[in-house]
């Protein structure tokens, strides 16, 4: 059983047709499931539907409690990737010998548009998630990181070891 | 360093919307490496653009004999559904002791559809196969199979242990 | 208030992930209204789901009863590219007089896919048959022929003037 | 032939995965007619590639003496909703008398995401061009208005007579 923790991001932004703006209203976690033909069990749970860039550290302590406190030792966490290296090292510190494996993922395109990279970037950090040691690891560009050694490099909106 | 041997499949499918069926040309696997931001270093080879029912044992082969010799250790098999766990079988038989993580993944819709699981599958086959031991598996559904123990159901069209 | 008749064709094939061949369910007519944000009064009625290949006079027989009394002076049928030809000449010699505007449309390639030409065409078709005068049309290819003077070009897949 | 303006507009809006917002680059027109299997002469101009509600006076001027210029009689602007209407007036005012029709259309959703509207409205601004007589006229939501009767409905983002 994996549990899946959405926390927003562009994964989850939708386009507002009367105002022309981006905004947040439900996942799309589910139905990228069944997209995806998946059959892991999992349980899917919204913490909070935000952009990262305005993520704080109560937010952070949120989605820490909830890792510590799930039954479920394989944790996906969907996350914006503005602030997700930031999310995985506050994890890492804090879940230390917690004997989970956790896994973040994102898109840098909405899911609702065409060209999104979000249903490739979930099925890889379901995958590794599987398969990892218990640790904190950022999938991203089909590769995966530990929350120690990657950056986002801005320029390239590429995620790389530092 | 990752090599993708393509075979055709479902993933590949394409509408002719002259003759109003569907047929074999060109690989989508860079456009949806493309798609899913990858970073990975991959190799793309197609060795066949086959219906997965008509894959004979010299096609098995082939393909046996092209993952001998991969110098990659870590290689992707894209291929039919219907007849991946026979061409997985011999796979393993073949390359016992080989050293290669081989993982053969396929799709249920074609990718040039709106509703393909290819890309989900992409991203799992090529994140699965970067941490799984040497050996040949299946990853569909967002699950990892090992070659001697997974069949396809046909009534529900899902794989599953067997 | 305008009719939508529709036959099947192209416009409404879907993929059978399990047989892995093209067949029909329901009709996608109301779906693409919603996504054109059509306004139009419409009624919307399924005749039958066919490929026009398949279509037998008795079929076409149907259709012309149904267009005879239908209380909505415009019609718009939804059709099979290959035989649209032969169904708009048969309307075309039996509701001469009639006094309602008949246009046809249909689709190269299933609306299920991403690259359809189904949405383009449909409103097309519903926007020529607000404002020509009565009479049996076909609208593809983002052009307009009356019944008599068209053919399809099965070479190129176009339609035009004959 | 048909003269098809380009001014902007969500039409033509895309996505900057760095920044998370949305802008403007090429437009999607010659694509659009691709996908609609369009085989009417038409000839592209982009005029500029703005939000709507940041269009001017000067902005405004230079569509209409485009219009006035053109050689082909049957034209379609492409225009963001937001003030579709003015540019519909003051082209009307302008252009009484000059024995052309020209039709306004646009999006409510970009047309790089999956659920837009575009390709619907396209179709039909390219229909009504044909068979109108002289005068201005807005084609959205299946509809066609003329530009005097016409007033977008900001609540419901649709279009309505006034």
């Amino acid at each position: 059983m994996i549990r899946i923790l959405v926390t927003g991001g562009t994964f989850d932004k939708e386009y507002n047709e009367l105002a022309g703006t981006l905004f947040f209203k439900d996942t799309h976690l589910p139905e990228m499931l069944r997209l995806g033909r998946s059959r892991l069990e999992v349980t899917v749970r919204t913490l909070m539907m935000i952009d990262s860039l305005e993520m704080t550290d109560a937010d952070r302590a949120l989605i820490i409690e909830q890792c510590r406190r799930s039954e479920e030792t394989q944790i996906v966490i969907t996350h914006g990737t503005d602030t997700m290296v930031e999310t995985a090292r506050a994890l890492a510190a804090a879940l230390a010998g917690d004997g989970k494996t956790i896994v973040l993922t994102g898109a840098m395109v909405p899911y609702a548009f065409g060209s999104s990279d979000g249903l490739f970037n979930l099925g890889s950090a379901l995958s590794f998630v599987q398969v990892l040691p218990p640790g904190v690891y950022l999938a991203m560009n089909g590769r995966c990181f530990t929350a120690d050694r990657v950056r986002k490099n801005r320029e390239s909106g590429f995620f790389e070891e530092r």
